[in-house]
Order: structure tokens, then C-alpha cells, then sequence
């Protein structure tokens, strides 16, 4: 019995000097102001044990957008350079595409024909870059890719311009015990492959948009085929429904840039208890990207509603981490 | 500085004291026997800092069918048991039933024309009792249900009819580290509400067969509506592709107990490295139920590969845990 009381007494001293070492600085790339201590009051409040908005650690769920909410999303969705780059790696299978839209306009970095094929263009050049390969095949795809592209105007690897103080963020929550998810409109497929080495976040929290997979035997081994077919898109309306479909429960912290986030902030905000949403808003053009565009009806709401809204050139130390 | 050591000296004390403690006896109510050594080897094996097969912790993926391998799936699987009543319920606003099939076999009890109407019959069934409502009020009539319906055989809650033995392997793999996840046919949102209180498995480690759902907007408040079209079917091929979709990783041991699992098995067995698969055969009339229908497949591939298999008669001391 003793033997036990002691195990438990070196414990809890050894997790008390744990988390006081977690508390010290929490945030350090964060400026003192507004949204700092509105996501710092957040944590605390749902982590007394004995307060009026104590939240069970079960129930300490945060869903993360991807895109412009973690990392950079301009000067287009890295999804998209990863696609155009990926039309010109098979061009060659393809002698068809010279002639045919929206591959020419690919092959040729014509941006705007591309964009003015609209929506029916996009999917097009997804499903001759993201199916007809195995799964495994296609995560090799992707890592290979991510390991030589390079942001066009920062001249870095895509996986080094993910915002330094939401990577705190992230590292702050779960130590206060959160399950962090990504819920982003981009493909699944697409980040899982790099996710947790570079958010901790482990493949079965991603949630994100995904196109049909099959099983099949090939020389008796068994893979799972990824077929041009949409399966779920996992934006605006979908969010809410695909945080439902993968986590099964409603966040009580939910964290976007843009209106394709704004149901998924609706949603998280719509539970019982003390809940959180926050907007990363796109204000420094020097250091990063100025632009309301995409995102003004959740900005209205934001402000409507309360949700704490990050201005980065205001509350953001740094943008990105230091270069390796 | 000497701080430091002394708290990772009390944290590795109290380490080894309490995986001491787990080690002892981690799975009381199985026999000693070929399954339980290979259960015990596989976990030794996995576990094994510097061993060969040693799986670091992110990676240690356990997926577990449910319908015969977590709980009694006779004289019929809960979920239809679970139908039927919801169509007697549901019977007064719907007198169009009385003269129509399957809905006047299942109000009847007959459940022979219930069967011969086939797939079809099932879908039907299924989708009336099933959609039409929110989520969250369909998880309030799935415990509403469980709170009173008791198995017809055994005359207990369903929730008490899960398997003592296969709950001490669930807490055994958690104490190794494996992170455990349901695979199931049946309905995901019909295994969600209680998964966490009777297995330890929350609702983000649940994956299953699937209606589409809609966000909606009612009076200001986001809700999201069950609708009566299939989403995914999680069974036999389907199997792998849920865990994919859910997962995003393949699992490095398998427990199933049917047909409806074999590609589960040949997916998670068919990775690199050690891995495990076990099928749970019915073979105890007289404690729970004795049946190989269903399981002829599975039982076949398992002797081929050396998989273990499970007598029930002969590998549990007990079935069910001890009334409360």
C-alpha cells in the first residue's frame, strides 16, 4: 500500500513540474493583445478542474482549417501548384493534353484559362494528377513532391511556411490535454503524408475532402485504388459534416481563415457550454498576404458574433519558423 | 539541472512499477492457451524497445469488428433488433405499414418475410427508422433504446453482452500503447453513443456503415439532418477502405469474427513487419451461441495463414461480465 502511495506522490510532482514548465511561456511568437489572452482565458477556463466551464478531456476537441489557417494559401492552394506540377510530370504519357483544356493552359502556366474553366476545369486536372494509382503510390507522390517544390515568391519548401504561432497553438492545446484535428477543404490524401511531422497531427485526425477508393487483389497482395470519382467535399456545408462523420462529436474550439470556414464555426459554436472560434485574418502583405477576399462573410460574423479574430501583422511575432 | 534527473527517475520508477502491475495478469478470463500466447507474443514482441518487430507507439493501429467479435450478434445483429422496435414505435404515425411489407412482417414479428424481401427490405427498414432526424436526436433514441431493451435469450441489456474477455485484450492493448478502433457493419452513428462507456473507445475511433447527413440551418441553429440515402457500406471490400478513409494508416492487428471481415485481415496482415489477425469462432452453445455460417471463409483463410482463432468453448473462462 505505501509502495503505491509513493508511486502516486512522485507523479504527481513530476506532472506538476510538467505543466508548469508548459505554462511558463506558452505562446511565445504571440504579441500581448486581444486574441493572446482571449485563447489563453479559453484553455484556462476549460481546464479547472471545478470551474463553471470545465470541459472533460474527452471532450476537448479543436478542428484546425489547413489552408491559410496553418500555412500559407497564396498565391494559390498548394494543392494546385502540386497538381499543375504533377500535369507536366505525366505530359509525356499524355501527348493528348498539348491540344486539350485545361491541360494545355497547364502545361503552358496559363493560370487564368485554367481558372476560367471554373470548378469543371479544376476537377479535371485533380483526377488526371490524384487517381489511378494506389494509395501508397500516390502518399509517395506527394512526399516526393513536397521534398523538392518551393513557394514561389518565399523560395522555401511549402512544409516550412506553416505559421509559427499557430504550431505554438497546436503544442498549447495538447498540452492542456486537446485532440487537435485538421478539417480542410484540400484533399485528405494530400495531407496526411506530412502532417504529423510537421503539425503532430497523426493521419486519423485529418479530415479533409477525398475521392472514391477501391479495394482489390493485385498478384494476391491486397491495395486500395483511388478512382476518379468524388467522394465528399469537405468545405462550407460539408465541414460540419465531415467533422461529424470522422470525430463523432462537436468541438468545443474551432480555428478558420475563410467563409468555406464559416459553418464549421457556426457548428463548433452552436454546442453547449464555453466554446471558441477564431479567424486568421490576412493582413500583412509584407510578411505574408493581404486579402479580405474569400473570407468577409465569416469576418462579418465574426465580428457579429464575437469570435476572436488574429490581425497577423498586429498579434504575429514571426509568420513562418526559422529556416533550417 | 539535478531536478531534471530526479523527476525522470521518479517518472521511470512509476513507470515500470505500473506497467509491472499491467504485465501481471492482463487478461484474466482467457485460458491458457495457443491464442492467449499469441496474443501475449505479438504485444511482447511489438513492444520490445531495440526488438526486431519492435512498432513505435503512433503506429500501433488495432481494429476490431464488433457484430460477433465485441458483442452477441444472435439470434439477430442489435441493430435490427433495434429497427423492429423503432417500427412499432414509430407504427401509430405511420398506418400505411399495416398493409405494407416489409413494415406489416415487422410490426408482426415475422421475421421470415422480413428476410426473403431481401437487401432491399433491410434498406427500407433501416432507412425509415434511421433518418429523418438530427443527429443528435438519433443518438438520444439509440440510448433511450439501450436503456431498456434487453436481449431476448439472455434477458440482459445488450451493453452487458460484450465479450469480458475481449474487453481485457481492448485494455491490454491500451496499456501497451495501441491506439483501439472499431470496424464495423453496423451503423456508425449506432455504435457512437455507448462505444466509449462500454469499450473505452470514443467516437472518433468508430468507424462503420454510414447515411449522408445535411447541415441545415433551423431557427439561427445549426443542425445536422440524417438523411435516408446510403453513404458507405463498411463491410467485406468496404472494410479497408473505411479504415483508409478513417484511419489513413493500415492497423497492425485485426479481430474479426465473419466473412465481413476477411478483407480486413488480408489488409491489415499484408503491411510490413509483424502483424496479427484473430477471428472469433462461435463454438459455445450452451454460454453464448455456436455457428460457422457466415465464417466459412475467414475460418479457411485463417488456417491457411496461420491466424489465430479463437474457441470460444475452450479460450474463455467466462463470455459475458458479471451481472451488476
Amino acid at each position: 500500500m505505501r509502495r503505491y502511495l509513493l508511486i502516486a506522490m512522485m507523479l504527481a510532482a513530476a506532472l506538476a513540474l510538467s505543466s508548469l514548465a508548459a505554462a511558463a511561456e506558452p505562446l511565445p511568437s504571440w504579441n500581448e493583445g486581444q486574441a493572446k489572452r482571449a485563447i489563453v482565458d479559453f484553455v484556462q477556463r476549460v481546464t479547472t478542474t471545478g470551474g463553471a466551464d470545465f470541459v472533460p478531456v474527452p471532450e476537448r476537441i479543436a478542428v484546425f482549417d489547413n489552408d491559410g489557417t496553418l500555412w500559407a494559401e497564396k498565391p494559390m492552394y498548394v494543392q494546385l501548384a502540386f497538381a499543375l506540377d504533377r500535369v507536366k510530370a505525366l505530359a509525356p504519357e499524355h501527348p493528348e493534353w498539348q491540344d486539350q483544356q485545361p491541360f494545355k493552359a497547364a502545361l503552358e502556366g496559363d493560370l487564368k484559362t485554367v481558372a476560367a474553366g471554373g470548378e469543371h476545369a479544376l476537377l479535371e486536372l485533380v483526377m488526371a494528377t490524384h487517381a489511378g494509382m494506389t494509395t501508397d503510390a500516390f502518399a509517395q507522390v506527394v512526399e516526393d513532391w513536397l521534398a523538392t517544390a518551393k513557394h514561389p515568391r518565399f523560395n522555401r519548401p511549402y512544409t516550412e511556411l506553416v505559421y509559427q504561432p499557430m504550431l505554438e497553438l497546436l503544442a498549447y492545446l495538447r498540452s492542456n490535454d486537446f485532440k487537435t484535428f485538421i478539417v480542410s477543404g484540400g484533399g485528405i490524401e494530400f495531407m496526411r503524408p506530412w502532417a504529423e511531422a510537421v503539425y503532430g497531427i497523426p493521419p486519423e485526425q485529418v479530415v479533409g475532402s477525398s475521392i472514391q477508393t477501391k479495394f482489390e487483389m493485385r498478384d494476391g497482395e491486397p491495395v486500395l485504388v483511388r478512382l476518379p470519382m468524388i467522394d465528399f467535399i469537405d468545405d462550407k456545408e460539408g465541414k460540419p459534416v465531415g467533422i461529424h462523420a470522422h470525430i463523432g462529436r462537436r468541438p468545443i474550439a474551432a480555428f478558420g481563415n475563410s467563409d468555406g470556414d464559416l459553418q464549421m464555426l457556426q457548428w463548433t459554436t452552436a454546442g453547449e457550454g464555453l466554446r471558441f472560434a477564431l479567424l486568421v485574418h490576412h493582413t500583412d502583405a509584407k510578411r505574408e498576404f493581404a486579402y479580405d477576399k474569400g473570407a468577409t462573410s465569416a469576418l462579418n460574423e465574426a465580428e457579429m458574433k464575437g469570435w476572436t479574430v488574429v490581425d497577423m501583422k498586429r498579434d504575429w511575432k514571426v509568420i513562418y519558423p526559422s529556416a533550417k
